[in-house]
């Protein structure tokens, strides 16, 4: 490669980063949908679930073939990441179907707002790669359309969603910040000695789009 | 249409009662094969189980299409299979990895074992899908290749696996029995006054096939 970024590491060492951050997110996100695919009032919802789970699967392998292809090893890619990805699902147990819906639409739209603004970083390669996958998703529209229904059918949901939807941005940031500042050379792109601000900079982005969304359906963002 | 079954009933009713075991078969195979990836050893184990889940899932969308294209319900048509195959799933959990590899290889072997010899029942059309759903499935070598591997790296592991391969059997043989006999178009083409007889010599011949594969892996069957 022979170029660098602004930090002064390696142009292919932070693209490895993002990806396989990418990469786990995707993995562990379609154990989270299918495993909560159970919850589904319908076999009909059952299957839409799991469709998204599979999809999130396709971005997952999609991912993990670029990985291959730079020279890389997806399973070295991810494991650093495990933990937080792993903690954020812990702490974060969906209690019924619609939380398990909101749960999967925030994860969707969040992470895509992350990736998408971090592959900014990165070289237009990966940047355009990271926008594909990240756009390729037709599970956002679908999650929007099953909430927006349950919501009418119940509207009494939309106190108990706002409040789950908040919990869940909170630890959601709380893991994206952790990650950024935690990992030097997701550090050294933001910048450095400014990594605090520059990440505290990007959460406000993340937290704001994201009250936009809940404002959207109804919910108290 | 027109045409009718040896057991005198409409020539387009046990397909769609033969898809709909199937559909369901496959969209719970998927719901445990996903669930169970999270016990993998290693990421590349549960991204290889998680694929597994994903042509389930595939399986499913084929034969749920196909089941519309004949102007039927998916749902409907999967809905009276529901309580047998969940009560299989919920008398089996697995208790690690290996017990869930090869309850996936069981119910993967026997149950193609078991569409196949159903499906020389009904039309041409029904029977070369049948045979094309259950041979596309690449699954089944994956998951031998697991168990070959698990089998090789410990030895120990030959007498409990075999145990669990014969309660698993006898769970799913037994449900198979119940879903034969109880849904009367499938007891008619069984021949009804014979159906007993016939759903004997069906179930042998699925434990027969099921045991020459266990002693193939070293397993006493």
């Amino acid at each position: 490669m022979g170029t660098s970024t602004p930090g002064g590491i390696p142009a292919d060492v932070l693209p490895a980063e993002l990806l396989g951050a990418m990469a786990y997110g995707e993995l562990s996100a379609f154990g989270r949908l299918s495993a909560d695919s159970r919850f589904a009032p319908t076999l009909r919802d059952r299957a839409t679930f799991a469709k998204i789970a599979v999809g999130a699967f396709g971005n997952y392998a999609l991912i993990s073939g670029r990985l291959t292809e730079m020279g890389r090893d997806p399973e070295d890619a991810m494991l650093r990441f495990q933990p937080s990805f792993d903690h954020f699902h812990e702490r974060t147990p969906p209690g019924d179907w619609y939380e398990s819906v909101l749960k999967a639409y925030i994860i969707d739209t969040v992470s895509s707002d992350f990736y998408r603004t971090v592959s900014a970083f990165l070289d237009a390669g990966t940047q355009q790669f990271v926008r594909k996958v990240a756009s390729a998703d037709q599970a956002t529209e679908a999650l929007r359309i099953l909430l927006m229904r349950a919501l009418r059918d119940d509207p009494r949901l939309a106190s108990r969603l706002a409040l789950w939807g908040r919990r869940l941005v909170g630890e959601a940031l709380t893991q994206v910040q952790r990650v950024a500042l935690e990992h030097p050379d997701l550090r050294a792109v933001l910048h450095d000695g400014q990594a605090k601000a520059e990440v505290r900079r990007l959460t406000a982005e993340l937290a704001d789009h994201h009250g936009r969304r809940m404002t959207g359906l109804g919910l108290a963002a």
